[in-house]
């Protein structure tokens, strides 16, 4: 699957102490919460829910492989711009990119936070095994386009 | 149902990061995961698992009304006592109290860091009803006494 | 301090995978997350943050004691509405309600998922002891009023 | 820095309903949490702790990058084996290796959950600027080897 290049989803994620550790920093599992949220509502808005691709189409989104390289510290109240995009999609897979930025007050440019690719398999959700992605999923891919 | 006094069933629980927040401290949630955490190996020292209640015996214990008092705080590195006793127990309802502990260095006394009370549910694990509890736990709780 | 009756502060808060547990629901430590993001964004909606009341006025706001009722399991991809409001406060201390409520499609009315009370302590940040609230914070409590 | 084959420290770590999700298995955020106690434990087997890095040598063990490959899915109650081992180490850097092992009853050979990397910078704990790593670290490091 090929597609024109795409603005990415961005989910606002507000830092809250539960994020939060002692180095007075997000601490870094707290991240991979944030993209898994992104990736939820990239898929939100898209019509797509957990539930449903469950209920009516018999399969799960599990994550098979994720990385995130730590750029900045993100902090304490930082209202963060969490960026989810598909990166590739085939068979029983989905690349997502995400990016996480922090925007300051009255900065032209927002830094880097976070960088992470997360590989997420499509199984059945019964026996657990792969399963193409269900035509649903194709077209929510493809009408938000693949980032470049 | 009434019993003898019971010496409290003990978890030491490392701090972590995780745990911790940006304050510098232990993080108030981590107490409810503490907790649990305790319940959970007081129940696994009596022989009884969550698996284990569901698939043979029909119920599941849920979470219906918790407190923690936060009397000092926690932090990075601490090695806490988790204490979990049954204070009471009965029909479909199992009440714990809990006592969060700190042994420092050479210290004669342990430090009281948090204390909490746990009321727990048993309900059928398909309709979600109450449900009496059934003779392993009436039994488990028995064995290990109720706290005074 | 005594106040009208007062609309609650409400904060939405949509139910991801990281905050439910394999018993299909919200985990209960994830309740007390939710509310100290609501009362973390009461403050900010009356100008005041973590970050200022330590900076400018050398106090911090910590949790002594805290309280939950589970009313009714929350869910994977619920929209929660998580309420704050003031019951009362004095001295060194705030006690927060907190209301955790569940609107469904068409319902006529929410439903109670979790309510709970939160005792907020202001301490002096460097050495810890207790602090009358700063004018700063009675006057977010006088302005919002205290839940009858 | 080179060394002979290293038997990769071993942290026994207990799935709780914490760690899970609505999917019912360990929820993907946890499996950072275990590997960053993995390597917290073995920094404390040989001697050396986070608060006496920072107070005594200046520095903080700050994470910069980390992947996991999910292989299978950790559940409820697995009693699972957290390795961590030294990959690389130098300058401001180490770079540790992880796995995740679950051994059921009776089984011969231990199944893997998960697999991970994470390198972790060593930075001034006052300005956040990279810093050598202290000899301190350098001797851990040396009298555990380095994993092939």
């Amino acid at each position: 699957m090929s597609g024109a290049a795409v603005k990415a989803f961005v989910l606002p994620v507000r830092v809250y102490l539960e994020d939060t550790d002692a180095q007075g920093v997000v601490y870094n599992a707290s991240y991979f919460r944030f993209m898994e949220r992104a990736r939820t509502e990239w898929l939100r808005a898209r019509g797509v829910e957990h539930a449903e691709l469950r209920a009516e189409h018999g399969v799960q989104l599990v994550l098979t492989r994720v990385e995130a390289e730590l750029r900045a510290p993100g902090r304490l109240s930082d209202l963060l711009q969490v960026e989810a995009a598909v990166l590739r999609a085939g068979g029983a897979r989905i690349v997502f990119a995400h990016e996480i930025l922090r925007e300051g007050p009255g900065e032209l440019t927002a830094e880097l936070v976070c960088r992470g690719i997360a590989e997420v398999g499509c199984i059945d959700a019964e026996q657990g095994r792969p399963r193409r992605l269900p035509a649903i999923l194709l077209t929510a891919i493809q009408e938000s386009g693949l980032k470049e």
